[in-house]
């Protein structure tokens, strides 16, 4: 199937959608030298900033979450690719500057291109003075075995970390507390993912991955990588949020008496019709394991393009965690939970 | 092509679809007697109580849109199609006795069944004595032409109607300030719709329409009903942006120095990338033309299940409209800007 989408020159596409969303959020966002895109209004000073690079091609995630409560500074790489470390060293010396030299937190999220290039830029600030630390993020349960979570990609359960990291900054933590509680945070969420059509690449057109009419595939990447298992047949609605939550509930331990934040998340063509219609579902099987949800979130956060399907993920619910999950955000596509 | 969605029975796809909602937010909604979906904490006595009834499918339109500065009274009828007049009566009785007595406002979107229903129901209501008044929106400029405003359908332009109406009943506005001013924001709304790939019924599998590889159509209706000059070639966003931006400008009759309301809502499947890719262009054009655009809304608001494409809507913006626009919102999906 060829690519059939509103857009111009392929060359393009990444600075027309990041010129798109800075012009349409402009009271919010705003982008500085070197393609950084930052707060309009910044951070005060002598709060954590928080730094992110990342590719593009996954809006909202995460290039519309930069404001009050979450991101200061996002580093944007290219449809799919995260950004230079030489990009993220300037989007490290940008907050450590505009921040009066408060010490910097980089968020990282678990995958080789943003690992090698996070490297890169830690050893150039490291280089300058410049105080910087880092967190790595990781949730794909399909991604590597149980016992080898630190080889797990980043994906959409990521937000649940972003969103305290933010949450506990504009509190005025400090960067040791903040890291200790997203790493704890990140101990205990876990992501899987469903296919149900594929997605293409946008800057060449080239299909990710092929399917049947009557199946999907279970743990995909956000890259369109494969899952473990391979294609399997389309059933329910019902069925399939089952195997997912088995999954996930599973490899989580998550444990009867448990609180718990759930992001059920559109892939990107999959209506939230649908996301409802399993939400349905998802919220009695939980139950019946003992588990309640708080304040859950369903809808398009992180997308691969154009593919049908979602993620859910999930995580445990401390008091503290609730709070920080519900803390006030002003972002261009984050949301404000009745607020 | 068939349908591939995550679905258990069809005819359990709308109850399912709601309960999944209504569990979601149950902070912020809840479903009463005859399946009505109403805020879980009620507006003000004496604040003019806003009742809605439309067809369900076109999430998160409207049944996202309860709550806090938007519509009090969601009547939720099927899969497209509209609620029947004694459901509608039922939402406006609701709302009329909720509220202690306090004069009700009913919208209607402008379709023949929603049309009927609704008069169905103002009937009853006056049987009864109970103190209901309706305001009907329109804004698709495909669908009618120009000088016959009052037969074209209502989109996703309504928005900028709801919005104002939520806002003013909030701030205890009397209903014919309410109705008065709504119908002002009415009188320049314009919409115009472009599908780039079709989309199912999801009860029935059923395509709505068929589109070639290479072709878009300029127009279509929110039920995938055909646009009125049938299929041309896809050509590039900045091209369609502009063939739609242009059609809308001159309908409108916009002029050099107004300020205007802006909504680029994604019809399903497309991303917000190219969203955001239309939107760096479109904000130029309008410039060009001298208009200027007050804190536009992007994304997916009125969708029509898995189809691609997008509409542009635009209404003038004068102080008291662009007031209203960002006044406080409490729903589970309407954009709350910077708050």
């Amino acid at each position: 199937m060829a690519m059939k989408k509103l857009l111009n020159k392929p060359e393009d596409i990444a600075s027309e959608l990041l010129s798109g969303l800075v012009k349409s959020h402009s009271d919010l966002i705003k982008m500085v030298d070197n393609d950084l895109l930052v707060r309009k209004m910044p951070k005060l000073e002598g709060k954590v900033p928080i730094v992110f690079g990342q590719g593009i091609g996954h809006e909202p995630a995460f290039d519309g979450m930069i404001g009050y409560g979450m991101h200061d500074v996002e580093v944007p790489g290219n449809i799919f690719s995260c950004a230079g470390g030489d990009r993220i060293y300037a989007g490290i010396k940008y907050a450590w500057e505009l921040s009066g030299k408060t010490p910097v937190l980089l968020i990282i999220s678990n995958h080789e291109g943003d690992v090698i290039n996070a490297n890169i830029a830690l050893e150039m600030a490291e280089d300058d003075d410049i105080d910087v630390k880092s967190v790595l993020l990781y949730d794909d349960i399909a991604s590597a075995p149980k016992g080898e979570e630190e080889n797990r990609r980043g994906m959409a359960g990521m937000i649940f970390g972003f969103k305290a990291a933010g949450a506990m900054a504009e509190l005025g933590y400090d960067r040791d507390e903040i890291i200790a509680k997203v790493e704890k945070i990140n101990a205990t969420t876990r992501t899987l993912s469903v296919a149900v059509s594929p997605a293409t690449i946008p800057t060449s057109g080239q299909v990710l991955f092929n399917l049947k009419e009557d199946e999907i595939i279970i743990g995909p990447g956000v890259h369109g990588e494969a899952g473990p298992e391979g294609p399997m047949k389309l059933s329910t609605a019902n069925e399939i949020i089952e195997i997912v939550a088995d999954r996930v509930v599973e490899d989580g331990e998550f444990q009867s008496g448990d609180e718990v934040l759930v992001l059920l998340n559109g892939n990107g063509a999959t209506t939230l019709m649908e996301l409802f219609i399993m939400y349905n579902h998802l919220e009695d099987l939980l139950k019946d394991k003992g588990l309640k949800a708080f304040k859950p979130l369903i809808g398009n956060y992180v997308t691969v393009q154009e593919m049908a399907g979602f993620s859910l993920s999930m995580c445990k619910a401390d008091e503290n965690t609730k709070q920080f999950w519900t803390a006030k955000t002003v972002t261009p596509y984050f949301k404000v939970f009745g607020s």
